[in-house]
């Protein structure tokens, strides 16, 4: 009577949890281009200040950074993202903001919070993968917005909202955006659509999540305020430090209002996010000159991004058109003849260089003739030759279409 | 037409979520004793193995650190939990392992890859609060099983069982256990008990988490095997850092099927638990001295179980009684007097100690007369100061109510 049952229910059950994007193939050729990877440089990881900083902690507080309560570390990260806030007119206080294992965490978090199964979700058209595999395990309905070349489309989402009191249908929930060098568009949203923003959120009664994980890589002189100052009850704002100091750090945060956070906390189930590192990055932000360093970051990846528009257009030149970023760390390519992404993707692994499929960023494939470039992982000579890769894949592609007709 | 609307619906919905103990009080006494909490003695923490460590990493290694992906630190850290499993009669692959934030996040993983609203788990009578508090979030339907000395009544369960298959009913979907030294009673699952369970697992198809943090603060020479070797398709085994070397470094693990951890790796949303600690713990894991730092662990932590207990028959004598416990950190006394636990709880506070009552282990406060007492953080000079004013604080409550009679 013991032997192993196959569990059907189970597996069926389990049958929904399906990535929605494959892992990064990984090449034999060691001269095989990377413009898939969205991770920073780390030529710029202030390592020096994580050495300074390690050390202090290991020489005065590695009791206090080993228990479960750690030291000073998340007191001190908490008023420096006060401090930093402002430059965005987050106004916050200590108790509303939730310290949490990166933004991915923090997006995890706030779709639990928020979303039960078949809530409508309504997130930009293209949006960043994780926040649909989160939409994707909460079971949540996913509607995808326009966006045009300054963010979302606002008068398609009052128009919507409009509709949907008109005819008695259900508000969505939740609308999900990265307002700031958007993931993979790099488009910024424009200030007076973040204000209407608010407005809606109040008047319909649904709330937003802005991933604002991009916006420290700011090519410009100026700071768009966030939507969470317009509407603080409304919004659940997620920052993060794995593009400003370095991913490994895992350290994010959700700011919102008290209610919210002392509710999120519970899916901690008891500890915090790590005592060690916070002990770190808390000692290491105390005295960091963030202005410097973040001066550096933005003349180093715009360097970067003007180097990969220069290679696209020695590249590609008519056959493709792209928004260009005022910061963060993809070109979203639109490439004016229709091909199959797979095999786009097979091509160009196969001329040397990785890409994303325009496919990962939308809830259906919609087989849209786009891929993400990342140039910020890159060096220059690698980007120029992961972009001449790339057209050289793409015209070989097109000529054989062609030929074949 | 913009005014802020109260979000009636959202406030409902999150009503449900609720700390179901609450934090602990801070005293302004500096003598004030904590036998509430549940954290390891700090001066048992490998710092000098640790900081040896970090300046390694720091040294060698940490841009790796720094990055999403981390370096060798999670494969270093598999192979060890490979290794030292094979006490426990463990046999895994690297594949069967995922590394998470604490044995926390592991609860919360296997919750979320099991359970559906309304499923039924099974826990033990009393069971850890923050494994309750994953089932409430869950919306899972809990029921508690009776405990005798050695463990979970598995005859109880059996009877159980064989009922709803009779009776048509549904089978619980989880069973949730501490097989060693578990939390809060001590109590050690006895070896016939796991394979009996195995094998009821296969022939009504459920699933097993079995919780094992206190695995390595063991006093005798003794290593049970895991539920896990008898039936590893059925069972998802916890592990973690947190006791045998700090809490702050936040890792744990589960051990479970290739299909299962799989799937759990998608509640990650992609980047993996801290690599910065991982690169750490990795290295230090490479050439650490187990065997003589655990053999420090159970000597110091035995000889304040001896303490704790010899305290507690000196000021309580014969209105308690209790299991000793063969490990972990914990001793579950039964008072002989049934008290208010609230009373019980603010009497002993002003009395100068803090405890937890048993109502934070039950589903339901059933108002029991039983006090989880935790020997491990405190030293043997503050276990007899608390248990001596927790002895008063009991003693002056039911000498009030005898004398209101």
């Amino acid at each position: 009577m013991n032997k192993i049952k196959t569990d059907i229910a189970i597996t069926k059950q389990l049958a929904t949890l399906e990535p929605l994007i494959g892992r990064d193939r990984q090449s034999q050729n060691p001269d095989h281009v990377y413009l898939s990877f969205g991770s920073p440089d780390p030529n710029l990881f202030p390592v020096k200040a994580w050495r300074n900083a390690t050390e202090e902690v290991l020489r005065t507080n590695v009791i206090d950074a080993l228990q479960y309560a750690g030291g000073k570390g998340a007191e001190r990260i908490k008023s420096w993202i006060i401090d930093r806030g402002k430059l965005r007119n987050l106004t916050l206080d200590e108790d509303q903001i939730l310290i949490t294992a990166g933004a991915a965490q923090a997006i995890d978090f706030t779709t639990r919070l928020l979303l039960n199964p078949d809530d409508e979700v309504w997130v930009e058209a293209p949006t960043y993968f994780f926040a649909l595999q989160s939409f994707h395990l909460a079971d949540a309905n996913v509607q995808m917005i326009p966006m045009d070349a300054a963010g979302i489309d606002i008068n398609y989402i009052a128009e919507q909202l409009e509709d949907r009191v008109k005819n008695n249908k259900r508000i969505p929930k939740l609308l999900y955006l990265m307002p700031n060098f958007h993931n993979p568009t790099g488009k910024t949203l424009l200030l007076e659509r973040r204000r209407q923003l608010a407005i809606l959120a109040r008047k319909y009664d649904f709330y937003i999540i802005e991933d604002d994980a991009y916006t420290e890589i700011n090519f410009t002189e100026k700071h768009v305020p966030a939507i969470h100052s317009f509407a603080p009850e409304r919004v659940l704002y997620i920052g993060t430090f794995s593009k400003v100091i370095a991913p490994g750090v895992r350290i994010g945060w959700i700011a919102a209002t008290k209610f919210f956070i002392d509710k999120m906390k519970l899916f901690m189930l008891g500890p915090q996010t790590s005592p060690i590192v916070q002990e770190i990055l808390g000692t290491m932000l105390e005295d960091f000159p963030i202005d410097p360093h973040v001066h550096e970051l933005a003349t180093t990846y715009r360097s970067k991004r003007d180097k990969m528009i220069s290679d696209i257009q020695t590249y590609f030149g008519r056959t493709v058109t792209f928004h260009i970023p005022d910061g963060g760390f993809f070109i979203w390519l639109h490439l004016k003849e229709v091909v199959d992404p797979e095999d786009l993707l097979e091509t160009a692994f196969n001329h040397g260089v990785s890409i994303v499929i325009g496919d990962s960023f939308y809830k259906e494939a919609p087989h849209r003739t786009c891929v993400r470039l990342c140039y910020s992982y890159c060096s220059e000579e690698q980007i120029e030759r992961g972009i001449a890769s790339l057209a050289k894949a793409y015209h070989s592609i097109i000529h054989n279409k062609n030929f074949h007709k």
